[in-house]
């Protein structure tokens, strides 16, 4: 994409799972590229990540909470992609400070940061499907109330509208994507708390029995990572998207079952078996979901062009070649 | 009401205005009351706001914040007001980060609290009308979207969304009110940020004229504080009620003009002008906005008793007796 050649760019949570493919994809525009991540053990930073592109990006240890570091930051920069933030909705719930401070302070400190030292920076956010909640209809759309099941969704839901806040209040521009279950090379898999795609690719790749939560027919859909790299990109240079909170989607919703289906024949190994729900895992399910992503595709032309036979083909790859970094 | 009589009751932020006016009440009902207050600058909290009832009540001087502190004041408590917050949506504007802090980590660490001490407690907490933002329909009914359109509106939207959570995932009994305009004595007049009805009354009773932003036609329904207290019991003892955000609303709804006319008619001095909106009140001024208390009322059968006329004439005799504890 050669609107970002030459772009100073900024990238909160960048030696994360997207923010590295991103920073990857982004220095291959021709972008200068600046990565702040806090290295928190709780976000998904890996130094590991952005191993091709070491000697191409300037890596900042930064918390995004830190205003006086993020007005420094900011200074100068064209783009700020801001993505340090927590995934993990389980985790949520059982700390809900450490969500609360990633999710809420973090995107609050990056805008503020603009508003106090660069009013002219375009501002990225990924926010989060989850905050619709459980919804009686599908797919989801943007119109449609939030009603976040979790901490996590509250605290994303929360973070998406200072963006939207900080465009209408004060003129800086933003655009917040809800983003689906995402996955591809560099998720964390140490654990399985960020999310059942990474969790279960880790499973087959070792051959593990994977358990399914209750009867394996809930809906999701999913997105390949470097479809979604391809969505913060569009959103960035859409510039007529502003304050807007867009959703992505997934090219078609798939169950559990199918997904874990399509995984165990590209490892060629692992088997899979249906669990009762934990209760805590019950209490915040939200059930079938999967997004409609219209709205986005008819502002910027996007959609998935990766397919989860594809993208899971490649991602198992990735790990299989790199599992010293990830295991 | 009989319901409190005995009973073992916390309010945080319990030195404000609605606080304040609370606890009077749950004294008066036999309850037996404590007070938490932060007695930060930028809340409310003033200690001559209990003077009738201070040899009744116990008054800790705690931060809502403090989880260790909050651990142990919700023990043994049948009831938790969770008010502690910050009202302004202006200063939510200049300083997001003590309203985020105020109106989610303040309800969050209350909430938190009691998952971790005193599962049996039951909390009311006060939300906002604001949550909503600028409205194409009205009024304000509350399975309509909410879209806030200021730091405060986003933070105490997400304050509510986790007292819903909580109660869904954990099981703790919670209720969240959305307020309207409150007005009544006890409200800090010492500046006008924090709201205008306020305002307004402390410069009609100095006979200064008071500045209207826009033309004065925008609509707002407000409640005098002893209906908003008797909503808070009401809803406390709603058992029924669990996980739900409703709205209260005012008996009907008046322009602002209208406001200020009937509360110089009984001051019987001072004048007012319109003047155009500042650029940074216009920026998150939501228009006409009033909401419907119907299934609030439906479920508790409260509705809001005290005439404007009636709520200013108390109003005004109040802080002209008690002025020097609040000018």
């Amino acid at each position: 994409m050669d609107e970002y050649r030459g772009k100073q760019v900024l990238i909160t949570g960048g030696l994360g799972f997207i923010g590295s493919n991103l920073a990857i994809c982004l220095v291959k525009s021709g972008a200068s590229v600046t990565i702040c991540d806090s290295l928190e053990p709780t976000c998904g930073a890996n130094s590991f990540n952005i191993d091709p592109v070491r000697s191409d990006v300037t890596v900042i240890e930064a918390d995004a909470c830190d205003i006086d570091r993020m007005r420094r930051l900011v200074r100068g920069k064209e783009y700020v992609f801001s993505l340090a933030g927590h995934v993990s909705h389980s985790e949520s719930m059982t700390d809900p400070f450490s969500d609360l401070r990633m999710n809420t302070v973090a995107p609050l400190t990056v805008l503020e940061a603009c508003r106090q030292e660069n009013r002219d920076a375009r501002i990225i956010y990924t926010g989060t499907r989850q905050c619709y909640g459980r919804s009686a209809t599908l797919p989801l759309v943007e119109t449609q109330p939030l009603n976040p099941v979790d901490v996590n969704g509250i605290n994303k839901m929360a973070g998406e509208r200072y963006h939207n806040v900080y465009w209408m209040a004060h003129g800086i521009s933003t655009v917040s994507l809800r983003l689906v279950n995402t996955y591809g090379p560099r998720q964390l898999v140490k654990h399985s708390r960020q999310g059942f795609a990474g969790w279960f690719i880790r499973q087959a790749i070792d051959g593990e029995e994977i358990l399914i939560y209750g009867d394996g027919q809930q809906l999701r859909d999913l997105n390949y990572v470097d479809d979604v790299v391809n969505a913060l990109l569009l959103a960035g240079v859409g510039g007529t998207l502003n304050g807007e909170c867009l959703n992505l989607g997934g090219a078609a919703p798939l169950t559990l079952e199918e997904f874990v289906r399509v995984l165990l024949k590209i490892t060629g190994k692992g088997a899979f078996r249906f669990v009762p729900f934990p209760s805590e895992a019950r209490s915040i399910d939200v059930g079938n979901a999967y997004s409609s992503f219209e709205n986005f595709q008819s502002l910027t032309g996007w959609t998935p062009r990766i397919s989860i036979e594809e993208g899971l083909a490649r991602t198992v790859e990735y790990y299989r070649q790199y599992r010293a970094h990830y295991w």
